[in-house]
């Protein structure tokens, strides 16, 4: 990696040390290869990973680290071989910049299985730099890997999409959690479990929010359109859910018991796993008695995040936003770890990243 | 419940009380409704749920307790209304005898999921008597809740098929186990985990047995065609199966670490949780990293019990049986508890209950 000189070609903002504090970074982006797409970045949202693998939460992270991978913008330059996009389409890089291309989960368009896949940023990348994210001025990723952004569907709402939104439409597809008049039941409402209310609402499904948050009460009811909203310490209210719910997901990044959600489910219920709690622990009663089932997921292949976005611009999906300069992102990082965000921040990077 | 007067229709082995222990015990079984069946066992099998009731290990065994929910045996009178079966037909009883037949489970034939399920034995029926299982000479059972044993399969393989059988079958078809070629882990080799290795044989798929018994080693790979066995301690050989699995069926009784097995599965694997240990345990990991999925189930449906002994009789699926007479059946419960039978005790009640 080369250290800053005057002559990079890209600015981005950098944590430097597992403080996790951003500031302005210049380096430099690859020169395009023959499948590679380049793009000037407008947006880009701030998921939590950003969080984690800033403070090096993990041990892996690798300074100086420029996150981001909720990535819309503009296409500005195309590899002589890429047939997707040209000059000045609006396109979206997610998770995930590059894949084998030749296992069986790449063959079946499920990338985000493949064992080689290489993150968006924080990653070593097959010429051995290490992946930089979307917090900066422009990105070159392989044009498999980059997404078309429909025509009528705003940038700054496409961001979110990209990891968000892919992460809790992928299992909801898989589990058929989109059959009108079934029951969805959502755990946590952050950047995840908003965007699954607005999935289930759009499925034409019955939608009831676990929060520990009565703040978000009214919101979920009224803006988002959940049909029910209830405190999950509220043991009450959760007994009168019991053997109600068809489908659990559950998007909750801290510890929580599994067993009373288990007991909401219908019999063949199915429960999703989207977070990462410290453990997942219940009694086999809760999986044999109904038949019951849990499941785990990631973010999605590129086939269906390409899928996902025609589904939200065709029926309307929008994340809620908060939109911010660069430079508010060290506090949206703070604010975000104590869930003070309705309900994903997105970085207007074009017009603030200078 | 009557205690013994000398005009008691039906001779059974019975508990008495929390040593398990089983005798001669007299009793009645109900004159037959319009849409009963009486039948006239004679064989019944050994299931390990028989051990733990007749001990109360679950602290809610009602003694006098009649164990036995493998049943067979021949019609011997029939309600008026019955129209599924004759005098002489060949006949099966499994978990349960009764279920509410009105809600949503019932109406998808899956009784088993019914909340009014009333198990064969040690449960209360709708008359407020407590039911009694097979290790007795006849049993009288609305006709719903009995099979067709399909005329070329002999009796005694049949009992097994009612609880050992449809437990393996049902969340194997369920899932899609039923796919030639395809990998599948057995985790146990006992009553329920040798029958997951005929049907994944039968099924055509490549089947690999995970016992902590090196005993069983021989017999799973030549007698029941298992093509590979591994001992569930052996980390190298654990390792060496990573990622190279389809489908795991956990039938083990005791407790075990999840993490390792789930490590074997390939990308969107399946593991079905039969057994009931103390608690399941993973890291969130195990199940997101893939998209994995793990999923209970208990026995099946009527109509999927049904559908099971007809594909055992065109399959030539065949449990392996200990043939035992019912004077046996107290030191048959206690080698089953040491896991020292190969691989079901089945009781031949007709010609040796007296």
């Amino acid at each position: 990696m080369s250290s800053e000189s005057g002559n990079e070609n890209c600015l981005g903002w950098a944590a430097r040390d597992p403080s996790g504090i951003l500031s302005p970074y210049k380096f430099n982006r690859r020169s395009l290869r023959s499948d590679d797409v380049s793009l000037e970045i407008t947006h880009c949202g701030i998921c939590y990973a950003d969080y984690i693998w800033t403070r090096n939460k993990h041990g892996d992270s690798k300074y100086p680290l420029v996150p981001g991978h909720e990535i819309v913008g503009f296409v500005k330059e195309v590899g002589s071989d890429v047939k997707s996009f040209k000059v000045g389409d609006r396109v979206g890089v997610g998770t995930y910049v590059n894949s084998c291309r030749k296992c069986s989960s790449c063959e079946d368009w499920e990338e985000v299985n493949c064992e080689k896949q290489t993150f968006t940023y924080n990653a070593v990348d097959e010429d051995g730099t290490i992946t930089k994210g979307g917090y900066s001025s422009h990105i070159v990723v392989r044009e498999r890997y980059c997404y078309k952004i429909p025509d009528d569907y705003p940038l700054e709402f496409a961001a979110p999409l990209l990891c968000a939104g892919i992460t809790v439409y992928s299992p909801m597809m898989r589990h058929k959690m989109n059959q009108p008049g079934k029951s969805l039941g959502v755990i946590g409402l952050g950047g995840l479990g908003h965007m699954a209310v607005k999935f289930g609402k759009a499925f034409g499904l019955k939608v009831t929010v676990f929060s520990t948050s009565i703040s978000k009460k009214e919101e979920a009811l009224t803006d988002l359109g959940a049909d029910n909203f209830f405190i999950s310490s509220d043991h009450d209210q959760m007994k009168a859910m019991v053997k109600m719910l068809d489908f659990i997901i559950d998007t909750a990044s801290g510890d929580h018991p599994f067993d009373p959600y288990m007991s909401l489910l219908k019999p063949n219920g199915v429960f999703v796993l989207v977070g990462f709690p410290s453990e997942v622990k219940f009694s086999p009663a809760s999986l044999n008695i109904g038949k019951k089932t849990i499941s785990g997921s990631l973010t999605g292949g590129t086939r269906e995040t390409q899928e996902m976005l025609h589904f939200c611009a065709a029926n309307k999906v929008y994340p809620k936003i908060e939109l911010v300069p660069i430079q508010y992102a060290n506090e949206a990082l703070e604010r975000l770890a104590k869930r003070d965000v309705k309900y994903r921040f997105v970085i207007d990077v074009k017009n603030s990243l200078k």
